[in-house]
Parts: C-alpha cells; structure tokens; sequence
C-alpha cells in the first residue's frame, strides 16, 4: 500500500533530519495568528464528523474542488456531510503537487493515526475511522495534542470578547494561552457607507459608547477603548488586510470630513478613503508603539473577484487571489511616518505574491534601528504562498537580505483546529534547507551552531518578541 | 565525439524514466495553438533546404545570431542560404544554456537522424546530410512522423480559410485534423487609422458583406459572421493578443463613435480605443460561450520596441519582449463581466512574464465554477517562458496553486513545421519533476496513480477539454 | 573545529571543480564599476585595523547589525574601533544563510590565511592576527593580491580627477590601471536646488567655465567638457542610477526652462524634472556613443527610504532597498530614442529586483543589432541580488533568454579593498551551475567547448567589449 507520510518525509539530508527530530520537532507552537473561532474554543467544541472538522469554512479545499469538476452543491451547499466528504476524497488524488495532498495526509496520519491515502475507495474506512474518533477530539485535545502554547485569534474591534474572557475565565485543561489580536479592518470601510454604519453602531456598544458615535474623534476614542480593552485581556498584536501600505497625507480635519460623509451615507471616492484610512493606520500604529504591541500588515490580496458567486456565498468562499499593485513605496512611506517620531511599533509584514519577496526582504532592513533584534519582520509565507515551494522563497529571501536566525517563524493563519501540522511542514521545510546547505558545506557542519538556530526559529525568537504571558512550563522552558 | 540526446536526456530519476517512456513518449501530439501557414500544409509543402525549413521565420534564432554580432545580412538579409546557415552554425556553440542548444540538437535527431553537434566546422556535413532528407520530408510527412492529431492554425476573421477548406478536401495521407484558430486582433487596432481600414475592407469581404461595413453594427455583424464561418470549418477556439486584459466600461454608443473616428481616418486616444476594445472583448467573449469554445489570452507581450529595425524587417522579427503592467485587477473584471451573465467560456491565460505566474495561477481559480474540470487553465510557458525553467516554474505555480492533473498541457506556438520536439522536451520536463517528487517521496511512489495524470497532461485532458473533432484512431485512443 | 572555505568550497560535481580550477581562477580581475575611493588608491592607504578595512562603510554589515539588535554607537556611532568590531563579530554568527557569512570568511581566509569561524570568542584572536599582516597589505598590495587588472572607479563631473592624475603618474608597483567613470547623477538633481546649485558651482570650476554655468547650455558645455577630459583620462564608461530608466519627450527649450527655475531655487515638479532628466539622458547616450564608450545603467532602487536615520547618518548607510515600478516601457523607449538615430552606444542594464529579471533578460535582446558581440549586457546581479541566489537567476534568466557566452561577467559595486573574492564567489557558483549541468547531461561533457567560455565570462569578454587600455601582460594574455 503506498503511503506518504513517514518520520522523515521531507527531510533530504541526514543534516536535515538531525535537526528536525532533535531541535525542531520537540518545540511547543506558538500560533500567534490564526483565524480560530474562540467561540468554539471556549465551548471546547465538539466536531460531529469529518466533514465539520475539514470541510466547513477551508476554502482551499473548495476552490480545489470546483477546478475538479465538483458541483457547488457538494463544495458549499446543501449535499449531505457524507457527500461532500466524498466529493472531497475523489478530488484528492487530483490534488497531486498541490499542498492539500500533502496537509491531508499529514493531518488524517497526526490526529487518527490513519496512513491509508484518500481517495473515492478509502473514503469510507476513513470516514469511519476518523468519525470514531471525533469525541475524543474536542477543541481542547486537539490544541493540547499539538503542544500549542498560544493562540492569537483576529478580532474585530466591535467583537465583544465575551467568548475569550470566558476561556479565561474556564480553560479547564487547556495548556494553550488564547489572546485576540486586534484587527479594525472595518473602520477603514467607509466606501460601503452601509456596512460601515451598522458597524459603528455595533463598535459604540463594544465601547460602551453611551451616546453613540456622533463624530470623528468619538470613533477614535472608541477605537482607542477597545484597544485598551484588549490589551487588558493579554493583547499585544493588531492586524491588518489591506491590498496596499496606506500613506496618503491626510489632516484631521480631512479624515473628519470623509468619517463625516460616510455617516451620512454618502459615496466616498477611492482617494478619499486612502486618504483616511491612512490617517486611522498612523493613529493605530502610534497606539501598538506606545503598547508595546506587534503590528501585522497583510499586502497585496485581491479580494472577491467573483461577484456573482460572492452574491451566492458571501466573502472568504474562495475567490480571493494574489493582487500585483506597487508596494514599496506606499510601505516605505508609511513605516517613515510612524519612525520620524520614534513611534514605529514591532511590524510583521506579509506578502502574498511571491515576485515582491525581495521588496519585502530589503524593505524591512530600511526600519531595524538596533533597539529589538529583529524588531520588523518579513512574515511568514502567507496564504498562497503558505507550501512548500514559497516557504522556501520566503526563507531564502529572508536569508539572502536579511538575518534568518532572527525570524519568529510559522504561524497557521488557519481557520481549522487541525491545520497545526503545517508547523511541522514548515519546520521539516526550513530542516530540509538548512540541512541540504549544511550537507553541501554552505552552512558549517556545526550542530551546536545551527541546532540553537532552528530552535529558535520554532518558539524561542516568537516567545521574545512578543512578551504575550504564557503559561509557566512554557514560559520557563529553556 | 561529444553528443547530447540520448533516452533519457533530462530524465534524472528511474522514476522519471518510467513516466516518460512508459506513459508519456506514446502519446499523439494535440496541438491546439500554434502558427503554422495552412497553405504550406494545403500544398504538402517541400522545403528547399535547411535554411528554409529553420532560418526562415524563426526570430529565437535571429535574436540570438545578432546578439552574437552576426550583421543582419546573414540573419534576414540577402546572404545565400548556405552563408546564414554557416552564421547559424557558428552562433550555436554559443547557445549552451539557451534553449536553442537543446532544440536544435533534438529536431537534427528527431527528424535527421543526426547526433553530431552543430557549429562552423560540422556545418557542411549536416547541411548535406540534412538536405539529402528533405524530399521526404515535406510537410504532411514531418507532422506524422510526430504523430501529431490536432492543429490549431492562427487565423484572422479577415482571412479566406481557403486552405484549410483545401486541406480538409484533400488531406492525402496526412493524419492531423487541422482547424483554424479565431484572432480578431485586428479589429481592435483602431490607433492605427491606414491599417484598420484597410483590414475592415478585407474582412467585409471574407464576411460576403455585400455593400462593405458602414456601420459598427456591420463590423459586429461581419464578425460573428465569420465567427460562424470558423466553427463551420470545425474552429473551437479563439485566442487574443494584448498587453493586459481589456475591461473598460464601454456603451454600445460610446463603441460606435470611437469605431466611426477610426473609419474617418481620426486618431483615437489609448483610452477610446481600451474601452472600444472592452467591448469587441466582451461580445467576443459571449459568441464563444455560446458556441461552446474556447478561448485563450496572450497576456503581458511588449511589442515591436525597436522602431528602426522594424521599419526596415516589418513585425515579428525578433524586437518583441516581455512587459511587467499590472496584469490581476483588469483581468479579474473581464472575467467577471463575462462569468456575470454565466457567459464565460472555457478559457485559457497565457502568461509571458514568469514573475506573475502566481497571480495567473491564483486567478483561474477565482472562476472554476464545477461545470467542467479545469474551466480556467493557466497555459502552458509562453513565448520567452517555453524552456525548461519556464515550463518548470509553470508546472509548479500551477501545481500549487490550482489543480496540475487537469491541465490540457503543451502547444508549440510555433511557425516551425519541425517544432514538435518541444512537445518531447515538455514531457521530458514534467516527468522529470515528478519524478524527482516521487524519488524525494513528495508523491507516492505509485505509477498506477501519477501514470494516468501524466498520460492525460500530455494528450487526454486536451481532447476533453476542447470538444474538436479528430480521426478516429485517435478520437477512440483510450 | 568547523570552518568554512576550502578548495572546492561551492563546487559541487566534478566538471564544476574542473571548470573552477583550470578555467577559471587563473583568469585576472577585470573590475569594470566599483566604489574604491581614488584618494587610497593615489596614497596606497595602510589601514589601521581590521574596523577600518571592513566596517567603515560597509553598509551590508550595518543594516545586519541593527537587525541583531546592535546600538547604533557600534554601528557607526562613537564606539572604539575594537567595541565594533565586536558587536560585528558577535552579530556573524546570527547571519548564517546571509551572503555576509561566506563574505566574511572567504575575506579572511584570502587575505589573511584566517580559517577560525568568526564569532565573538574568536573575534580577540582574529582581530589581532589580521591586525597584523595589515601593514603589508596597503591598497596597492591588497590590489595585486587579487590579480585586479583594471579598476574602473565611480566619479561625479565635478571631481577634479586629481587623484586619477596622481595614480597614473605614480602607480608604484600596482598592477592594475585606474579609470575613473563618469557618473552625473547630480546633474538631474534638479528637485533639491540647494544642493543642485552648489553642484552646478563645483562643476563651473572642474569644468574651467571661466564666467560660471549662466544658462543650460553652459551646463551641457561644461558636462561634455568633463565628458572630454575623463576620455582623456582614459575613462570609456559611464553609469547611472535611476529608479526607471527617463524617455519623457523634451524639447531643449523645456528643459532649459526647468534648468532655469532650480538655479532660481525654485521647486520643480517630478514631471518636470523627468522631462528635464530624459533631455539629458539622451545627451549623454550620445556622447558615450560618438566616444565608443560602455553606458551603464542601474535601475530600480528605492533610496533614502528612512527619514529620521538619514538625517542622522547621511545617505548610503543603509536604508535602501529594492523598488517594484515598472521598467520595461520606459527603458525600451529610452535605448530606441538612441537607436532610432544609431547612437545606442554599448550599455549594460543593472537590475535590483530579481522580479525583473526576465524583462530585462529579454530587453537587452531587442537592442542587439549585430554589430558588436553582446552590445547590449544585462548586467550581473547588483547590491541585494549580488550573492548566490541572485547570480544564479541572473546567469539563468541570461543563458535562458540571450548568450550566456558573451556575457563581460562579475564587477565588485564595492566600496572595500577586500571584496575582491566576490568575483571568487561569482566565478565559483558560475561553474558550479555550468558543471551541474554537464553533470546531468544538459550541457555537453566537453571542457573544450565549455572551459573557454567560462574564461571568456571571467575577463576575455570583458576585456574585448571596453577597450580599456591595460599594461602589457594583461593586454596580451591569451
């Protein structure tokens, strides 16, 4: 029976499998960006087959799917779990190459011990297999199963964190410390006035807002409250999606005036919103600065192509794709503002079109001024490029412009509980690296000098620069 | 004496030795793009000498001859046969690395028998040798011995298709069904007032428009006239040349007065004639849909960039290269507008600047929509891009990005009646890399499931996809 | 204990360790564009310790610096010599992967016989044993150490060139002729008018324009004075940095209307000074044309990028990075204007976004005409892309889309005395990649056909391409 997954898949070097099994693999992970409902986490969430656990909300999945053929009504609609488990399966051996084969595999092999490989004929044993499993495989045992240290979810200002106070207020044996991460992408959304309204209103509560936000400077104080109020409950990252830097030059008195028009209902031009959304992205990374946050920026996306299937399905249903406007200039020009006056936060920045991982990898070399090793981070490989081939790109970039020992590594950017396997494709990709550059006398032959490096890499870099609380064995490990 | 080709050139693993001769080396030739005159192939033509069959046309070559200081007598000048090939022959010792050293030494084994490498001092040999051949080499002859099923030639709306009605009335012995391809580029070169006349004269001709075309309606007329025209020849497919995807909002009116001032003689600025080429797109665009065909773009060429040697050797000539315009936001608005009204054709988006390949990989998925297997396709390396490392990047863009077993794989895009090599070359690449992932157990080491998908990549998938007609013996091929 | 270099240190096939050896490490320098300043040339300057000799200046060290979290004081602030040279010592071992560590240790390795892997436990060893070889190792003898044939230095109009002058009527016992090349940036500065003023003052003076620079004429008078006097100083090379290449039509009244409004001091529109900027450029195509000179262009940085810390450390210190506009529209509209009237001299294009490769890789193809091997060169990698990675796209992008074996090869860009075995690294990873594919059967196994073109890349080609004069036993080396 061919299987793939093995203790030294990806590991292509004696050097590379050194490292893995002695330095990368035994380190906890610290997920300190994902998409993780915290609903369900506080609930210790309950999956009710392999279907939920895999299918709902991955739309990695669905757009592989689609491009085998697969009806929408067994991707998103209204085919049963078990059909759309099927659908899924016969789609597998299509996805040959593509990191869905591999992430399969890993994860049916990690959580249910299963090596048999999917496809139309296996589908049922392992829909069995799995399913039986499934009470054992709350939220809880499926974080704890993969070491996780802590979670960073993505919040919206107006979220009420009512589901993360009562983790912490019941984390029963949860080993793993759950933070939101403050993300007011919304804020920015003045073009759509109606949306953007309801979210005022929704944001005036969050901040117990007595009389509304009638102004400008009340949606600041707002937004300002809920940044407290996160960081009161651990917080110490913001977040952002934007297509690119927004560094427009922009008074207050301007920001007040489109703030004001949008209110009103009123259509605010593409310029105008730059313009204020760049007013608010200064304010907001002030706020990180003076916190000690970290900042997250994600370029480059072009989001919803597809109007009449986001008509149907609504945003992140799979028809987002990489975007290839300029990004160096607005990005330079924003990180300048916030630095003239000492107020440039940590900043992690993602890209998502791979053809700019040299843009990005000098850029962030622009800002380090000595005051926190690696204080501006080229993230991780970000969405499309979250595999094997553009990890390699991202780590290569890094390496090539920047200092890699100094990286704080993976996260899972993942809205599944069992996305954490892609930690151990990252850490067998950067061993495969390291130990092929250490086989081929590019790196000194020299564990002591590498091992500390891709440990570091894994937890320990992360665990510094973010000065999030931990839990104490994770704190204190060495 | 040293040689180059041999069984297994570029097959690095036994992995890859098995795919290609096992399952991709028997596959017929499904040629749906290239540039071959049909009247050659309607007269079975006899080429006169080596210089004709490989000098003629073929602008790779010139590039590289006068990059090598050859004067231009000896690339498109007056210079005998025999001397420009002498100035070829010694040019190709200094190809090692391009892929001119590959294919040249490939097409003198595959259709000569010769092994000898090319340059000045073998360069009467293999003339004589390579000539002696030729009479038995004619046109019909050189597409069998590749086992080619399918042509798909590049034809204006404007163009009689007399050939190919000559063709398909008397094909001889010739095996290949041979279609014409719509490109209707000329109708949206309304810049140029002199040619654009001058073209509509001769397509209201072609369209049998009895009283000329006065109207735009009369242009829309004429050309979904012939757009009739080529599918009664058996034509499935359309293809365009632009440098980024056109999706201008444009009125039927607004068309009308920028087509008008053309026909007068008028100069039209760069945006009339973008939007009036959006709206030619999108009518283009529907007539396929609902015929059924298919349609390819030829995204991101910059043209014609030297103006003194193009006005002394005409286009195509060896001045053309590849442009860096933002390719995504115009592209996925014209996908859009057509996949709005559910009349998006099958299509497939050639891309010439490999830094993109992420953005095009990522934006076919955007629109596969489940009614057929890989509705969108990413094409195949294009123009600079068709080499090995071209072809590689391509392969895995798309294996990571989309779906790699369900592209309809290779074309030659080529004006050469000895360019089916590159179909060989393709195979070589593609087994070669998956090979090596089955060999680094990235794949399973399982020939009875990545053999088929090779199989289907090299001729299968292709003749699903486009729905043309074929002989027999290869419409029944399993 | 590990070290580092070694013989066949990134060799990694036996045809590559072939190729190297015999090929290519007899071959002499041929440093067409670096940084050295003239004045430690002229004065053969003895450097007081290893600090001076490599971290004044070093702005790759720097930026690695600050990203390991070193104060700016042991930057390049008011630390001791020995405080920095710790702080670089410590910071070695964290750039592991960064082209920093193989520099750093080949560096040691070939000037001073040092194989101990810096860090900082070895760095008191190191400091005091390079320390002391360096009083036998001042310019002069750094430079013959390395077989430095020709050094062609970077140089403003307004430079006297007295330190040219002094190097060539006291060259003492170095090998290498010294050349200075003529790079008028300043000249285009015309948004800054303080300091374009100041420039055109110091011009007026080199230039010997008795009344001062009164009008644009006077300008393009003095320039192609100093063109003149630089020929006569045996110069045949200019250089520019531009972010894009400048073909914005300008007629000579436009641009003498802008020249006329800086020297006023007023502030003049990017617009503006891009026309202004291309009505020079094109003067200065002309002029290296009619002198049979090599015009070098560097395109695409982002300079300048961090406000605070430039005011603070001036420019070239390590806050640029690399730019993403779009290059390719107006570098072909720039070489054609030239050409159009056959005044395209030879140029070589420089290109810092790897992302690019493939448009400038298939650019320079458009200008060749036959007339000189190679004429049109895209350059080898530069700054950011100058390290492993980076040569390997450039010489892949080249080999696939033009002559690899025309290519004038490696140049140092450098501001140090000891970044001569860069062109080691180059030479290594040239043949490495060459060998490899002989290895693997993609180049001929021939060293009679490959080993000549590995030399020609090192120094043939170049020497044949610049006509620069050299002495006698470089000039008439076979």
């Amino acid at each position: 029976m061919a299987t793939l997954i093995h203790d030294d898949f990806l590991l292509g070097t004696k050097q590379a499998r050194e490292l893995y099994h002695r330095y990368a693999k035994p380190e906890p992970i610290f997920d300190y960006h994902c998409h993780l409902p915290p609903e369900l986490i506080a609930r210790n969430h309950e999956f009710a087959d392999l279907a939920e656990l895999w299918l709902g909300g991955d739309h990695y999945k669905w757009r592989a799917m689609r491009t085998n053929g697969v009806a929408e009504r067994f991707v998103t609609g209204d085919g049963t779990p078990r059909e759309k488990f099927q659908a899924w399966a016969e789609t597998v051996p299509h996805t040959l190459r593509n990191p869905l084969y591999h992430w399969t595999h890993l994860e049916l092999k990690r959580y249910f011990g299963i090596s048999e490989l999917l496809d139309g004929n296996s589908a049922e044993r392992i829909w069995r297999k799995a399913n039986a499993r499934l009470p054992k495989l709350r939220v809880h045992e499926l974080l704890n199963a993969s070491d996780v240290a802590v979670v960073c979810t993505t919040d919206d200002p107006a979220d009420s964190l009512e589901h993360h106070e009562a983790i912490r207020a019941n984390p029963g044996k949860l080993k793993a410390r759950v933070y939101p991460a403050f993300r007011p992408d919304k804020a920015l959304g003045v073009r759509n006035p109606a949306a953007f309204n309801a979210w005022v209103e929704k944001l005036a509560g969050a901040a117990r807002q007595g009389g509304g936000i009638r102004s400008f400077d009340d949606l600041l104080g707002a937004l300002k409250r809920r940044h407290d109020d996160f960081h009161a409950a651990g917080a110490r990252v913001s977040d952002h999606g934007l297509e690119t830097a927004l560094s427009e030059p922009c008074t207050h008195a301007q920001a007040q005036a489109v703030f004001n028009a949008a209110r009103r209902g009123r259509v605010v031009s593409a310029e105008d919103a730059a313009r204020y959304g760049s007013y608010l992205m200064l304010e907001f990374g002030r706020w990180d600065a003076a916190r000690g946050w970290t900042k997250q920026l994600h370029l480059g996306a072009l989001r919803s192509t597809n109007a009449r299937l986001l008509a149907k399905l609504g945003p992140d249903t799979g028809f987002d794709s990489i975007g290839d406007l300029p990004q160096a200039a607005a990005l330079a020009r924003y990180l300048n503002a916030l630095d003239a006056t000492d107020q440039l936060p940590r900043t992690i920045i993602y890209n998502v079109n791979p053809a700019d991982n040299y843009v990005f990898g000098t850029m962030i070399g622009n800002f380090q001024d000595g005051s926190i090793p690696g204080k501006i981070q080229f993230g991780s490989g970000w969405w499309f490029v979250d595999q094997k081939e553009g990890m390699e790109w991202q780590i290569n970039a890094l390496s090539n412009l920047g200092l890699l020992s100094r990286f704080i590594g993976m996260i899972t950017d993942s809205r599944s509980f069992v996305s954490y396997p892609r930690h151990e494709y990252f850490r067998r990709t950067l061993c495969n690296l390291i130990g092929a550059d250490m086989a081929r006398g590019e790196v000194p032959n020299d564990f002591k000098l590498v091992g500390p490096m891709v440990r570091n890499i894994c937890f320990t870099n992360a665990r510094n620069y973010f000065g999030l609380e931990l839990a104490p064995a994770y704190a204190k490990r060495k």
